[in-house]
């Protein structure tokens, strides 16, 4: 029964209409649980921008009731936003030791992590936190060690899943507590978050051991290198190759910053054996002879500064592809990647390689670590959920969501499609959602992290038509021009660019002369004039809009 | 036999290498006949820019050997450059009715109808130009009239098939004209050009008409307003909505201008049929019950100027989409548009309609026009070529379509994989390819057509980072500085501005005074030693790098 006071409240502050900087928020009175902190990758659109982060200051506000950071697995969409997290709000987290090593990485790169207070869980552990009580279960997902989360409060159970798929038979033996899910479901859970990534995909995720039979298969038939280029972050896979490796009696190199520093932290903790004789470095690939050699690569997903993007253009010190030999890409291409990837295996069919790729499982080099629709409606029925908030998807996979829970027993109306800061309370075992809290996206450019609605608009501006400066000498308090304006352009141009800057140099003279005689002196009112007049006039004559940027100089 | 002196030669100026700007020439003797001259459109890294087509400066130099253009379909990548090309070479297009309905559209837009020589032919005609005689087949795709091209020379016959699919039961009636293929075939074909996009799928094209019985389905069973979305160019696809239509009792809409342009063309010449009491305007559409309309509409690729994208987010005059309506996207995501169609996707379910989309043909509402890999093979073994070049695909493409060359019969080193310009000399039946002739992008930005390459640069540099101009006043003749410099700053930003200007100032009254100690007057050198010294400081405390732009004005 809950305490007359105690209010336990439910929302995202991302995650929800997106894919990526997943960060979701359960309250209990004054005690704040927050679970994953992840960034998002920016778009095109968002010129320059590095990371996009959530928008905490509804956690900053709320600072010293915020208890725990729990997060569930380690992928950057659910861990790239805690450093910057951490710098505002320090509290301690609570992860299993890859994710938690994971982590350590970042908080090293942002020199914070002595102040850091990192604690190690399992799915043993117990945790509580006021009057939560806060258990976990393991779930399989493309990355080792991941977590659901049970939070018993005294007013009911919520469930939170994490990123998971029913993968019966992993590669690490890390098989998902579908026993422990069950006893869950039957004690009762009065809400469950679940992730929605592959709800719109009808069926089961195939195990990740048929991406092992098929890299056996290749690493057998291969005359020469093989390059197999994947997530790093991957280590089932990684494993895999490893063991396919040993079988062929083949040395492994490992490519790429990120490759080599999670490589070390699986090896550390022990996600990930490699044979001390296995493992050579780059630069003695070229002592081997090539059937002798297997490569594991970042750049699976076309970054063009990562170790399969510069090996495609021959831009890879000590290593080379060659005629002959064989690079499989086994991660399917994150959507919005596509076009990258598929340049880097023209890349490679120019070089004369083998190469072995496709889209979702169809190179059978590739298997999802979301579940899919079968394997959602597998988790809703273990849980038996009174209420459900699809989470972790772009608004067609929630709603999809919503749709096979209610085919496996999730009453009409007992769905909550939120999005990112809308609260659902429940109170008296009533679940209702009419209140929001503050929430956005946050970006990261260079040093600077805030919201740069402004300097992001400029950008744009400039970066479709240019920027045309017109920089005019003046006396200011004579209000007098003293020499002709002089005009600067960048990216911008036009085939008749001295007829154009005549017509300019009248065009300002003219405004300025008005305004002049109209007594309007204000600097600000000028330079307003001045840029409608120019923008109109270039409009006219080359159809383009360049930003103007008048500026008086005041000699 | 070959006249002595007459070299046979057949390039490409685009279409190699990429997925548009397709055009290929062939020359013989003193004739350069061409073959499509199509646009493609730009991706996000280049910044502003309109449309591409091909860099033409090969034929504007040969201007006086151009005897015609021969074009083998409407689709914006084979006409989308014809404007452009018959402003600088004026020559007679030929195409069938349809294509040319299409292309004066654009001449009109371009006011260059009147002077331009349009000549309609169909796939019984006979060109000769010089000493080639130029016949045609029918082939189909996802547009009405399409043509393959024979070009009968003293020294051989070279096929170009155009774009084409196998569909043996089309729903135009205009069944690819197979017979004649085969005799073409069996006369003997010395090089055969064929279109590559879909070499990397395996199996036959589904026909057209499984859109059509899927459609009807839906039509049947929908409530309320129904709204298909498709390439307006298809027309085949357009006259299965309307027969479904007919037989379900409802009256239809087109939405979109090219919707409605590319119609009117089709039913002009009469290749739709639209019964004259069914269609109605958009705004007559709120007066009939939603279970009697039927709308068709632009936007499938998620152009968020196109009507799709209006309706989907409301701001569509005259038409709402309202819960349970049924929308349906009848066409694929071309590669890189999947992104925006999906976002499309998202706001339609947010509005309550049922979306029927998917990639390929996955929803049943959506075949490729584009033969797969079993088509391509039995145009090869139709043709039986001797020397082969698969055209009209990335490189990839074009490596798998010469490896089903390769199976079905063709030689081992007779296919050339080239890049655009790449010549392929054709002398005594030995083909040779080991000579350029110039090519590259051209930029529509406005009115401006040219390379644009250093304003590219620019805009590109300018959207990562943002611009930072510093002007400083100052007097050339004793080379002194008047005034305190002025900083500007656009689409970058720090937040310790104030602190950053001091640093900048500094740096500045630095330079010109080493400068001018150092005896070196020279603007230039002051600016560039600027732009350095700026350059570092500002990237050392931001970790940015805005474009510095110096500029000294000589009051």
């Amino acid at each position: 029964m809950s305490t007359e006071n105690n209010l336990l409240s439910i929302f995202a502050l991302g995650g929800l209409n997106e894919i990526g900087k997943n960060m979701y928020a359960i309250e209990y009175g004054d005690d704040i649980v927050l679970i994953d902190c992840g960034n998002k990758f920016p778009d095109e659109s968002l010129l320059g921008i590095d990371l996009i982060i959530p928008d905490i200051s509804y956690i900053i506000e709320n600072k010293d009731r915020v208890r725990a950071l729990i997060v569930t697995h380690g992928h950057e969409d659910h861990i790239g936003g805690v450093p910057f997290f951490l710098k505002q709000v320090n509290v301690p987290v609570y992860a299993t030791s890859f994710t938690l090593g994971l982590i350590e990485i970042k908080l090293k790169e942002h020199r914070i992590l002595r102040e850091s207070e990192l604690i190690d869980i399992n799915s043993d552990s117990v945790v509580q936190i006021g009057e939560m009580n806060i258990s976990f279960f393991k779930v399989a997902h493309s990355i080792p060690d991941c977590l659901g989360i049970v939070f018993n409060t005294p007013d009911g159970t919520i469930v939170h899943t994490g990123d998971f798929k029913f993968d019966l038979t992993p590669e690490n033996n890390e098989r998902p507590d579908i026993h422990k899910m069950a006893a869950i479901g039957n004690k009762g859970v009065l809400l469950l978050l679940s992730e929605s990534t592959n709800a719109e995909r009808p069926g089961y995720t195939p195990s990740e051991q048929m991406v092992g039979k098929n890299l056996e298969q290749i690493l057998m038939k291969a005359k020469r290198k093989v390059i197999v280029s994947t997530f790093a972050s991957n280590v089932s896979r990684i494993q895999q190759v490893v063991n396919a490796n040993k079988k062929t009696d083949r040395k492994l190199a490992l490519l790429g910053r990120s490759m080599v520093n999670v490589a070390k932290v699986a090896m550390d903790r022990g996600y990930l054996t490699i044979p001390k004789d296995m493992l050579i470095e780059p630069r003695d690939i070229n002592e081997l002879p090539p059937e002798m050699v297997t490569i594991l690569c970042t750049g699976s997903q076309g970054e063009t500064m990562a170790a399969l993007s510069r090996l495609s253009t021959g831009n890879f010190r000590d290593v080379e592809i060659l005629p002959e030999d064989t690079v499989i890409l086994a991660a399917g291409p994150i959507p919005g990647n596509e076009k990258n990837v598929t340049s880097i295996v023209d890349n490679l069919y120019k070089l004369g390689a083998h190469v072995i790729y496709g889209s979702g499982s169809s190179s059978g080099m590739h298997v999802s670590g979301h579940g899919y629709q079968e394997d959602l409606r597998l988790m809703l029925t273990l849980m038996k959920p009174k209420y459900f908030i699809p989470i972790h998807g772009e608004y067609r996979m929630l709603h999809h969501h919503r749709m096979l829970a209610e085919s496996v027993g999730v009453e009409e109306g007992n769905t909550f499609i939120l999005k990112n800061g809308d609260v659902v309370d429940i109170e008296n075992s009533i679940a209702r959602s009419n209140r929001t809290v503050p929430n956005g996206n946050t970006y990261v450019d260079g040093v600077d992290v805030g919201d740069m609605e402004f300097v992001l608009r400029d950008r744009k501006k400039i970066s479709e038509d240019g920027m045309l400066m017109i920089i005019i000498p003046m006396n200011k308090q004579e209000d007098k021009v003293l020499a002709d304006p002089e005009f600067i352009s960048r990216g911008f141009v036009d085939q008749n660019f001295s007829e154009l800057r005549k017509g300019m140099n009248r065009i300002t003279i003219e405004t300025i002369n008005e305004l002049h005689e109209a007594n309007r002196y204000s600097w600000n009112v000028m330079k307003k004039q001045l840029k409608r007049a120019i923008t109109q006039y270039v409009k006219e004559r080359t159809r383009k809009e360049p930003m103007i940027v008048p500026i008086l100089m005041d000699i």
